[in-house]
């Protein structure tokens, strides 16, 4: 039975969420969940649902990360938080998967440090879904800050990204793409095109560069960039959805006719939000650690938790990080046979 | 009286809205307008309306660039085009401003080329308007994909966007950020943290890093980035917008309740619509040139027409261009001395 460390603490509404994520996807799922945390807290938590017989086991820390905490003295400082002790679950063999809704700084600075990257990887990269107008997904990596990327690290995303995407959507050959300022193929910067140089070579379905606004249209399954230009990318989209939502909001209530209009099309919205909703797409996998990783977003609700555990699962399932660690020890012996 | 070289044919509903908002600029904003275009098909449009006695005349060019001219070939091959003739109005001191809805990577290459840039400007920058959730604008540079760029030239920028905002928005210290991927002083990839020490230097409201997000808080007017991201980033935007469109306008498809509920709210989704609209911003400024430039979206109607040449018209008159030069050059100075 696959089993998830899951950071009990991490969230904005830990432990309350994590535990009925837990006990969700332990019921529904067929894993076992490690649920890490401040001991009293997660069992008084736990106590409050009924859950015979159900594989979930407490695990204590006994100090938390907050979102204030800076990643480097949430690695080098808070050694007994409960994202720490999973991390060593994962570590150690005692879990197959580290799941965290936790600050995503320290998370990705934890996974990384504390279990370690694959051999052949040199930067984990983290994977960010989008909804797309054809109703299906594409994901964006790397978002997870990874500045001043070099061609073959974004070769690297390529490869995780790819195969993250084949095990969770079930697409043969997705279609993979660097993201850049027009589809020509000298358009773009050094990095971009150095890297489509490297991409044209691997065995990939590469179809070149994408734009912006190609991140929503769906012709594309798999978008890579560097990591400083994907984590702009990804709170501006939120910062947009945002600002639409209160412009909306804030017409919607300005007259009696518009307000009724919107009591009316309130099934619409709802459809709307959910679409766009982080939880449907159960976090983002921190791709190229030992260990299976998936970061939720902090406002993870139960759904969400359950959903990033669902997604840890199948990336264990699908056997994700040895095919990562074979492509990519491929790719490097072919560079260095040159 | 401020004289504007308006590309007759450029945008995609040339020359029906150049020609109206021509009129409505001259009848309403004390401006001359030349019309640059084929003569016989710019004056079949001109007649259709009424204009006695306004500063509206023709100026013939024999050719047109479409959307598919590559900038180069736009460049060097379409010589006699309207973009080309209403560039030489300016350079030869016959308008002070060139205005066009075409093809942006051809009206950036022609200005910067033909017109020339200012003596301490390395590269003209493109300055997009964003709506932000204060009912103010902030403005986002460089958005014209000037790849790889150099701290210096961010501190370029910088100074260029203050000095466009302080004309525009009327606010006497504009706040001045560094698009990067979290706020701390650290935080951010080599040229950004290289820049940062330039603009700390300098006599600008320079108030650090802001995030994607800030893009649209108000918190900041003027936002400085690489033209790689910007031009992602505003791309990335508009495919929100339509992302965001689509799925509502599916979703209130879905039930008879929802139509009505849209009719009734119809209002609120106008007053949205308008807040995002490109033609009330009066299209991007290309700073830096040695004549004021203004590129307007392809899809400008008559009013977006008529904003752009607002905005030209107040460049103008707040002599922007000198005062970058001037601000430019002290600092050049300061740094020789350095």
């Amino acid at each position: 039975m696959i089993t998830i460390a899951l950071d009990a603490m991490g969230g904005d509404h830990a432990p309350r969420a994590e535990v009925e994520g837990a006990i969700a996807a332990a019921r529904e799922l067929g894993v076992r969940v490690l649920l890490v945390g401040i001991e009293a807290t997660v069992r008084e938590e736990l106590e409050r649902h009924k859950h015979p017989d159900l594989p979930i086991e407490i695990v204590n820390a006994d100090e938390v990360i907050t979102m204030n905490d800076s990643p480097s003295h949430a690695f080098r400082r808070k050694k007994g938080s409960s994202l720490h002790v999973a991390a060593h679950l994962v570590k150690d063999g005692k879990a197959d998967a580290l799941v965290t809704a936790g600050n995503t700084g320290a998370a990705m600075t934890v996974a990384r440090f504390v279990i370690g990257t694959l051999p052949s990887v040199d930067r984990p990269a983290l994977a960010a879904a989008f909804p797309n107008m054809k109703e299906k997904t594409s994901i964006v990596l790397d978002v997870g800050a990874n500045v001043d990327s070099k061609p073959e690290q974004l070769e690297q995303f390529a490869v995780m990204g790819e195969i993250y995407y084949r095990a969770i959507w079930g697409t043969k050959r997705p279609r993979v793409a660097l993201l850049s300022i027009g589809e020509e193929e000298m358009k773009g910067n050094e990095l971009t095109r150095e890297a489509a140089t490297l991409l044209k070579q691997t065995a990939l379905n590469f179809v070149g560069n994408v734009e912006g606004r190609d991140v929503f249209r769906g012709n594309v399954d798999v978008i890579v960039c560097d990591g400083f230009i994907g984590n702009i990318a990804l709170k501006l989209s939120e910062g947009v959805v945002e600002q639409i939502g209160g412009m909306l909001k804030k017409a919607i209530k300005s007259s009696l006719a518009s307000q009724l209009g919107y009591a009316l099309s309130k099934r619409a919205f709802d459809t709307l939000r959910k679409s766009t909703d982080y939880s449907e797409y159960g976090g983002a996998p921190l791709l190229g650690v030992r260990g299976i990783t998936i970061i939720g977003h902090g406002r993870s609700n139960p759904n969400a938790i359950k959903n990033a555990i669902r997604v840890a699962a199948e990336l264990c399932r699908a056997h994700v990080n040895e095919k990562i660690e074979q492509e990519l020890s491929a790719i490097a012996a072919v560079a260095a046979r040159g």
